[in-house]
């Protein structure tokens, strides 16, 4: 029924995917990624900020753990895809600056900035003078913040077009299609149904459609929801800014991350409405309003870009990885805000994770048996019609 | 030197240009209109509004005449483009509503009120209940309002669509290329160059290039200037206004103009910027706040678009039809922000002119002369040279 068979056949060719396919390949694996419409996706709209130490949230401490592995694997996982491709990724070591805006902002940074003490994550607390020498462009009316000097950033999109080109220099073969399903017989996967009705025949299956993963046919229960995000891109910002900002603004979440010279990216609303692509008015206004109070010279620059996309969301903000329920079925998924972040541990681990069977210690809590141990290891019956 | 001749060249294919190649057309000449993008400049991005009352500014009459003249042509005007092509051009005759957001606003409006009655122009004053009960999606923060049963709209793009088949039914050639410069001899017009080199040749050419009519090599100086407009469309808007809203929003003008079914359009800036085609971050959020605290609904309306393009200014803000200072060049040009609106009554005019000679009475007050009555009636020498 299937073409030519491969050792692995991955679903999405996002970041998560194509990096995940890329490291298998180094490790001697035959490596297929499928997807009709690479990048296009939440890599596509992802910000790139490389952010554990800012991001980290309450009792995440797994996570933050996870994070911060993947942090420190970036400067020689970015020097590897640029080797391997010629290409530039945009890594940018300039460090994180995170401010308050209003009086309310500000004690919340308090109270995070005494959490990452608990924690031992460096951070310096800066007064509102030291807080605009450190980025001059800010509005005075910025009442202080914490400098997180190793929390850095990367351009996403040119580290997708990166390592398109290195995961097709090792030998991994794109395939424009549309996944339409996981393949099993006997219980165990043999392959990825495509939505032209044929399949690539493979002994193990990767799934890494981002916000989509639970939706392929197939894929037992899976609790990734779409978590909708508005972003916009901005030009004409040379030499604003000196690193990533984050800021409360007035209790709201915004970043400003710049990147490819003269560029800067805001965002993002964290909302929970299903596969709704809208852009909407409101949710550009509210983050021009937010960036102009906080950066006044956004006035003057270009809107390049406006995108909404689906981050996938888990129960617990942490990604699935690992065995997927079948024997054969991977899971490289649920990355919520941390994708761009996670992707070297992610593809190291998965592919680990192919080649032994084993997850690395790093990776273990993130299987996706913590969310609910009576699921069935089987797929639904439906599915096993399918393959028949 | 150039192809098969024809009576009038049109150098632009914006409403203007192709409202009046259809009126000479109609006329008995044989016409032909060059644009390389026809219906991309200002016409893409007007809003339609056929608002001479709301629009009415201080001392200028005569500008009023001409657009209530051309108001109560649109009608018939519409009609006949549509039997002529088969497409609907979106006229809506609902009436615009002019509100007032805060006491100021009002005040503002009160002085507009006065000053239409002493003109004669019909404008009804509502209380803030009746505005809103006019208008229910307004917000209960709008004060005031005034209603103008008269002003009007008509979908812009759908018209310019109308008109190229409606003109080329008619006999008028489109050709697609760039105009670069008017031909003449012995001190008289013989037909427009193109950007390739080659001419056509014409015993008259209309320049209606809308902000660009003054740079086109063989146009003798011209009054007038780009104005940049920047604007916004959204989606998602279907049964959310009745007409046309205009408003005073803390002494800022907004218009929220519906069309087709379920859009509207909001606008928008005026800029004196040259010809600077920058969506700026700092325009799209005004506009969006104004909007948002005008008609709360706004911000859960998709936006689809935001587009930056230049209105025809002249020194006062009013058109510039006919003579052109050379023999045989026409001017059709200058509309700053009534180009929809002049339409009918400009091509009426000018297709007149382009058989008679003659202005009609209500277009007469708008010819080049008015402005530097020691301007020269010869094309300057290089462009002599150009054509020697």
């Amino acid at each position: 029924m299937g073409s030519a068979g491969t050792d692995v056949v991955v679903a999405g060719g996002g970041l998560i995917g194509l990096a995940t396919a890329w490291r298998a390949a180094q490790r001697g694996l035959s490596v297929t990624v499928v997807d009709d419409a690479p990048g296009t996706g939440a890599s596509q709209a992802a910000a790139g900020m490389l952010a554990p130490v800012t991001e980290a949230g309450y009792g995440e401490e797994p996570l933050l753990r996870l994070c911060t592995e993947s942090l420190r694997r970036y400067p020689a996982f970015a020097a590897e895809v640029e080797a391997a491709s010629g290409r530039s990724v945009g890594l940018r070591t300039a460090g994180t600056l995170l401010v308050g805006f209003d009086t309310d902002d500000v004690r919340a940074l308090d109270a995070l900035h005494a959490y990452q003490q608990e924690l031992g994550l460096a951070a310096e607390r800066l007064g509102s003078r030291d807080t605009r020498r450190r980025e001059p462009a800010l509005s005075p009316r910025v009442r202080g913040g914490l400098l997180v000097a190793g929390d850095h950033s990367v351009d996403g999109r040119a580290l997708h077009a990166a390592l398109l080109v290195a995961a097709e220099a090792a030998g991994v073969r794109l395939v424009r299609a549309r996944a339409a399903g996981v393949r099993t017989a006997a219980g165990r996967v043999t392959g990825l149904e495509l939505a032209d009705g044929t399949a690539l025949d493979a002994g193990q299956v990767v799934v890494a459609l981002g916000a989509h993963s639970g939706r392929l046919p197939g894929v037992p229960e899976l609790p990734v929801r779409p978590v909708k995000g508005q972003i916009l891109r901005l030009g004409g910002a040379a030499g604003l800014l000196t690193g990533t900002v984050r800021a409360l603004v007035r209790g709201r979440h915004l970043y400003l991350v710049p990147y490819g010279g003269d560029r800067l990216v805001v965002g993002a609303t964290v909302e929970d409405r299903g596969f709704d692509a809208t852009v909407t008015a409101g949710a550009v206004h509210e983050l021009l309003r937010d960036a102009v109070d906080l950066l006044p010279p956004v006035t003057e620059l270009e809107l390049l870009e406006t995108l909404a996309r689906w981050r996938p969301g888990t129960p617990d903000n942490a990604p699935v990885l690992g065995p997927g329920g079948v024997p054969g079925l991977v899971l490289a998924t649920g990355h919520h805000r941390n994708g761009v972040l996670l992707t070297p541990v992610t593809a190291d681990a998965v592919a680990e994770f192919l080649v032994s069977g084993q997850l690395p210690a790093v990776a273990a809590p993130f299987t996706r048996d913590r969310f609910a141990p009576t699921t069935p290891a089987t797929p639904p019956t439906t599915q096993e019609a399918l393959c028949s």
